[in-house]
């Protein structure tokens, strides 16, 4: 079952994908995912990131590969930092790169997004009662940034730099799911997401052991190696077969200076 | 004029301080700041942090003097982290600090609550429109974590972390401010906040350049030098006389195992 948030005619709902249609459920799936009368086509409505969520909580370094290529070791534990939530956007909004902000980079991943609000979960938690199910998010990150001032401040701060979506999937089965990227239609990343170094499970509940999750937070559980820049005038497309296409443009920000 | 976010009667209210009453104020004061004709005493209320913020914003090192005693430059631009919202306390809560955890310290900082929704702001933006006033929290930080594991994530990210509070001082005067902290009433921390490095109008128009802002978001102003540990049993107070005292217990936290 795939849950889209989407606008339609001003207002925000919730729905369930029936092959081209949009079943709106009846209330918002944090309390029940019930399908309610009315449908809409897909194609008419504005799909929006799957939640508004109170954090935004990435794991670093959850692939071998990736770790490698930014030259750190695994780590021993989950290592963890935040996106602001100002910093997403939908599937097919733009990616806007600020001017002189650098190389920029995209990175695929795996996220889920929080059904109920929990604490000190253990490693085998009713994972469906807990987890709305998995999404995909782009962790764009200001690679020049990140290299002069470190990686989790600013570098991942900026508006736009967090596209997700573009649906949940329901479920509590992942490690077959293979993680694409295409950067305009040539692959960039490919991996299994059996090759976590911590799992989904796990880290949930480690993480759960440090702060509390609400209805609608997004984890997210790292990128595989094969990150690369971006620029204006590129697509970034990352890919979960069972989930779907997170397809976002990349775009120059128009600042303040340059409108007329 | 002193806005305090307040629970009486099994409702959540922001009220205005006459001596030993607070007035109901009529709407959000996000919206207006209209007073309204209920008060109640403030010995009858719990106060709760000032507001629930979509992101909670940290200058780093931005006075001289601990930037020194945390062995870091003076940064050449403002640097920040994110804390979670679910690390919020209000005043009065106990920090609660997790078993096996290590060394953890406290720093008192100069915050400020965001009253409208905002983006690029230029330095000499119109203070009070936007922001709603000034507050304190104290930064709570695991110092052997951070030292381990950088200070940005985990160091910073557990519950109770992020005391906030007691209320909102409307104003955009700050730089004659003085900020101290008392561990055990004994004084640890003692600056004038015209010792920042990057001032508070200078800072929020930085971060509008990278974010956009909501109301109730919070930016707060770096530590000065003085940080040290705390213990279950202490007592951690801060202190910016025009606001007020930020008081916390600090406890040790119960964990599951020790539930019987």
């Amino acid at each position: 079952m795939k849950i889209f948030r989407y606008e339609f005619q001003g207002e925000v709902k919730y729905g369930i994908l029936e092959e081209e249609y949009l079943r709106e459920l009846e209330c918002s799936p944090f309390e029940n995912i019930r399908p309610g009368k009315t449908k809409v086509k897909i194609s008419e409505v504005r799909i929006l990131a799957p939640s508004q969520p109170s954090k935004v909580v990435c794991l670093a370094y959850n692939f071998r590969a990736h770790a490698q290529e930014m030259g750190k070791k695994v780590p021993e534990e989950p290592v963890f930092f935040f996106k602001p939530p100002s910093s997403l956007i939908a599937h097919l909004e733009p990616i806007k790169l600020p001017e002189k902000i650098g190389r920029v980079d995209f990175g695929g991943e795996l996220a889920v997004v929080v059904k109920e609000r929990f604490r000190n979960l253990p490693v085998d938690f009713e994972f469906e009662k807990y987890i709305l199910g998995f999404t995909i998010i782009n962790d764009i990150t200001a690679r020049d940034i990140a290299n002069r001032e470190g990686p989790f401040g600013k570098a991942k701060a900026f508006d736009t730099f967090t596209p997700a979506g573009p649906c949940i999937l329901r479920g509590d089965k992942y490690r077959t799911f293979k993680l694409k990227t295409f950067l305009n239609s040539k692959i960039k990343q490919s991996s299994s997401m059996s090759n976590m170094i911590f799992p989904v499970n796990y880290s949930i509940s480690y993480l759960s052991n440090i702060m509390t999750f609400e209805p609608g937070d997004i984890i997210s559980f790292g990128t595989p190696g094969g990150v690369d820049e971006i620029k204006p005038g590129d697509r970034i497309d990352v890919q979960i077969e069972e989930i779907g296409i997170l397809s976002n443009p990349v775009i120059k920000e128009v600042s303040h200076e340059d409108i007329p």
